[in-house]
């Protein structure tokens, strides 16, 4: 997989500093979490091919994840795309849209298929040949969901070396073997699979998690994630105004790294108020060390 | 007065190319003209103080001219703006808006007054101390209306050497010279008011026409403006696809520049097919000379 930070900051955007959203390269094409102001302009800066584009996921319908989809969605009719777009989010989402566009009088080149995320439990909202979405209902002002990308089991690696001892074995026999097959001879005797090949390299996962309070009942649905991007919009100064506004603090983030024992932590959404966020990243390592902060053009491949 | 152009791209913009949006600084206030999105950001980029805007008028509903509305009337809440602001735009727009901010359950911390603009007929659609803007019904694909902003004449200015002669006229008459009055004597004779006042600077006007087919019709209500800004989607070999999509070529933007006889043309709204949209100020400039190219942070003073 491949994360590129689009934009990480919270509201209240300022020149450079745009508003949440990623692009995250999975099975082949490029998944786009949340749709700040400016994404389409983020994406093209950071090389995010629009034609590689097939799903769109939206957490919550804040202007801040939320007013760079129109424009988006408008740039692709211009571009002339013909292929179906699928678009994930809360369910005012698709009225919404409705409306701008029809406000503007323009018709869409291409099918978009809008499919409602609710926020009442956490389930499977995408199957994919190479990867699965779940969503991850959170705690914010308005319906919100987070959402884990998960990676599905690659096949098996050859082992050449001990494939090369067996000359019965014949390039027929390849994909079963990959399949975790055992391979049988024409006598009936079979050779274990394990003895074949090697374990393929394991699944990954990414995990999305904004905007939202605390919420430790998410460490279930998040767990074994390679990287974990949570929201910090708050300093631990600050946790008062974190729980009124329903936001967390990078403590509070680190701490649901921690107990979800992810690989990475990556912070982000900061709060304005903040002129160097380092101060929420030096809060978050002290309580999870293998923590990063999020920037512009961000890009992690894990 | 003094106008800042923070955006003069048309749609399918690319990094550092932003859509439709200027500031104009009119009686002591920026007006704002159309909202491409990245504005907020923009204004921010080129010190237009949020607290000294007051109006903001849109021309049309496409996105290029709209979608960075959303975001700064956010931004003013988050700000906690408290003074009124005023929205002049075509009819939908209040509408849509309304389904924006439902959908984000937000409420504004400020009075938002909504004035309906019709592109049915030029009017008066604004009266302040200081100047007045008028509306002119352009030719599009939908319903779309430029703007021109007129400064109010300015007092007189006295002439202190002619005023030193005449030691009669005292402080208390200083008020009724300015506003073109006759100096009278205690005994009934008359000094010309034009002996003792200089006339004011004309008075400035500017004209944001965007976007539209060539439309000589709009000639006799922009005639006399200082500056007129004339959208330039197409070159002159594109002429057909500007008829096409009601858009007007740099050579159709001069010919209105030079029969209004405006001061000075600046030409904007660039289609991305031209790489060095130069091409468009030359063949502007064949018609008429005193042509400029926008760009993002150019600024105006006139």
């Amino acid at each position: 997989m491949e994360l590129r930070i689009l934009g990480c900051h919270s509201a209240t955007p300022k020149p450079g500093e745009f508003p949440s959203a990623q692009a995250l390269m999975a099975g082949n094409q490029w998944l786009l979490l949340d749709a700040g102001e400016g994404m389409q302009m983020q994406l093209r800066r950071y090389k995010v091919k629009f034609g590689r584009i097939k799903h769109i996921f939206i957490t919550h319908l804040h202007g801040d994840h939320l007013y760079g989809l129109f424009g988006l969605l408008s740039t692709l009719r211009l571009l002339d795309r013909r292929t179906e777009l699928h678009l994930h989010g809360p369910p005012p989402l698709e009225r919404l849209l409705d409306e701008v566009f029809r406000a503007s009088q323009v018709e869409l080149t291409y099918p978009l298929h809008f499919h409602t995320v609710t926020a009442d439990r956490p389930y499977q909202i995408l199957d994919e040949k190479h990867f699965t979405v779940h969503s991850v209902p959170l705690r914010h002002r308005l319906p919100t969901t987070g959402y884990v990308i998960r990676e599905k089991p690659k096949p098996r690696k050859l082992n050449p070396e001990a494939i090369a001892r067996h000359p019965e074995i014949g390039i027929w026999a390849y994909h079963k073997l990959k399949a975790g097959e055992d391979f049988i001879r024409e006598d009936g005797s079979r050779i274990p699979n394990d003895e074949l090949t090697l374990p393929p390299p394991p699944p990954r996962q990414y995990a999305y998690i904004t905007d939202t309070a605390y919420l430790p009942g998410i460490i279930p649905h998040i767990e074994g994630s390679d990287v974990l991007y949570h929201e910090a919009t708050f300093a631990d100064a600050d946790a008062a105004l974190a729980e009124k506004t329903f936001h967390s603090t990078a403590r509070q983030a680190a701490m649901v790294a921690r107990d979800a024992g992810v690989g990475k932590l990556v912070i982000g959404h900061f709060s304005s108020r903040y002129p160097d966020p380092r101060v929420l990243l030096d809060e978050a390592r002290a309580v999870f060390p293998n923590t990063e902060m999020a920037f512009e053009g961000k890009i992690l491949s894990f």
